[in-house]
């Protein structure tokens, strides 16, 4: 059964106490169901009566002619909710929805304190993650081979598949110190691994791509060169995987994942020893 | 009502046919509204029946010294959901809760297709969001003055003030391309924008931070150096912010903010004209 889409879009609140930044990606990816268009505005950093009010007056003046809104909410505070429950929309709760039944589960009552997670800029989790992101600079594309020893993992593969932005990625959400090196020619004539990285063999994890694609994201670069060649790629993807086939060192391809999809494949590899519980 | 919290974690899982990236997030930001300790597992990539009997087969393993296992889901197909939703464990369902809500009022049934919003290494978005990482790195600490047209916003502050990670957090999340430069002792004594930027003053946004924080940060990277000084701190910070006044600058103070909330605040300054509907 499918109605045909409102060429208008849906317009859908995301309001939270805090940044809102997971409620939004979270209602992206439950609207990403719909064949639908949606617009969503997150409302952030809603917090106090008054801010309430407001979030429901922007609500409540949405042109009907988008049709009934949709509200994803995230907040502690019960007074703060209960008035954004009243907005004239849909109102979906992120935050009570789960917590009664995990009230109940703990044999305890949630806090309700606001931003418990979000005073995080002192944390050391936080530091480490800031680390992380700067080791992760400094170790980015073989700039250095310092600290090495320091690394949790050391990504490798060839020029543009996607090295920096994962590296970078798994810094900014795991706080790893990810540093990356690519497989260059000479390399590939040597018929050896950088030779910094010999030391480290147990925390090399390579990046693969399917040459086609490859070819692709260098034109866009370096359009008509050698290095964009089709059959360029082909050779030196071809001796990246031998060479990691016959270093035994796991590789995944990227020529249809995100970032989030190759880093998460990635961390299962790396951390598979302490998804067992003891 | 306080009970005392368990020494041991509590168990939680996060079983998702995506990277479940954005459901740990989500509960970590409501299971940090308890007082007791939770251990979180993420089981990605759950989108057959044989991985969906595996995940129950890890959740139904767990040592019941641990209690009640917690299961957070993000499950698209039914059958998939169907049977991890059998788990013997407290199984918060975070897809369909929202979804049959959501039918109703957009009048329409949800695809149900698995990955939806996954497969997007192939769209412009993600190929916008690579290129925003990239401009970011190429144009972070005033590295080039290339460009800067294309920039949708250029950070300014002093150094160590958080220019880094936040730039290349909003490449990453928001895809904006965000240069950043730093005001340095040479600006101040010029009592002048760096020369590069004066084109560009609209799209300029500053960050700012407490100048005993500063130093604290500055003395963890160079020990008992004339820059990470105290005095030196409030020297630079107070002419920064004179500057950032003296030319109209908008700015933030990143003392106690997470990355995330620097970024929505700097979100909400350049993109407040977004949020008011045509």
């Amino acid at each position: 059964m499918t109605i045909p889409a409102n060429p208008l879009p849906r317009i859908v609140y995301i309001v939270s106490d805090g940044t809102g930044i997971t409620a939004e990606n979270f209602s992206q990816s439950i609207l990403a169901q719909f064949e639908a268009s949606f617009r969503q505005i997150r409302i952030p950093f809603v917090d106090t009566v008054d801010k309430a009010y407001d979030a429901v007056s922007q609500i409540n003046s949405t042109d009907p002619k988008y049709g009934r809104a949709i509200v994803f909410t995230t907040l502690v505070n019960p007074e703060v909710n209960q008035i954004v429950g009243q907005a004239k929309a849909l109102v979906l709760d992120m935050f009570q929805t789960f917590v009664a039944p995990l009230e109940q589960t703990l044999g305890m009552r949630s806090t309700h304190a606001i931003n418990r997670l979000h005073h995080n800029a002192d944390t050391d989790a936080y530091k480490n993650r800031i680390e992380a992101i700067n080791y992760s600079l400094a170790h980015d594309d073989g700039q250095s081979n310092q600290n090495l020893v320091d690394a949790n993992v050391i990504l490798v593969g060839v020029s543009r598949v996607g090295k920096t932005p994962t590296s970078l990625y798994l810094a900014m959400q795991y706080g790893l110190k990810a540093a990356n090196y690519p497989l260059i020619p000479e390399d590939f004539e040597r018929g050896q691994l950088p030779k910094d990285l010999l030391a480290h063999k147990q925390k090399i994890f390579g990046l693969t791509i399917d040459p086609e694609r490859l070819s692709e994201i260098r034109n866009e670069r370096r359009p008509g060169s050698n290095y964009a060649k089709l059959e360029n790629c082909r050779y030196e993807i071809n001796e990246a995987t031998a060479m990691m086939r016959r270093e035994s060192i796991p590789w995944v391809s990227t020529t249809s994942k995100s970032i989030e999809e190759i880093a998460t494949t990635i961390l299962q590899a790396i951390r598979s020893d302490k998804t067992v519980l003891g």
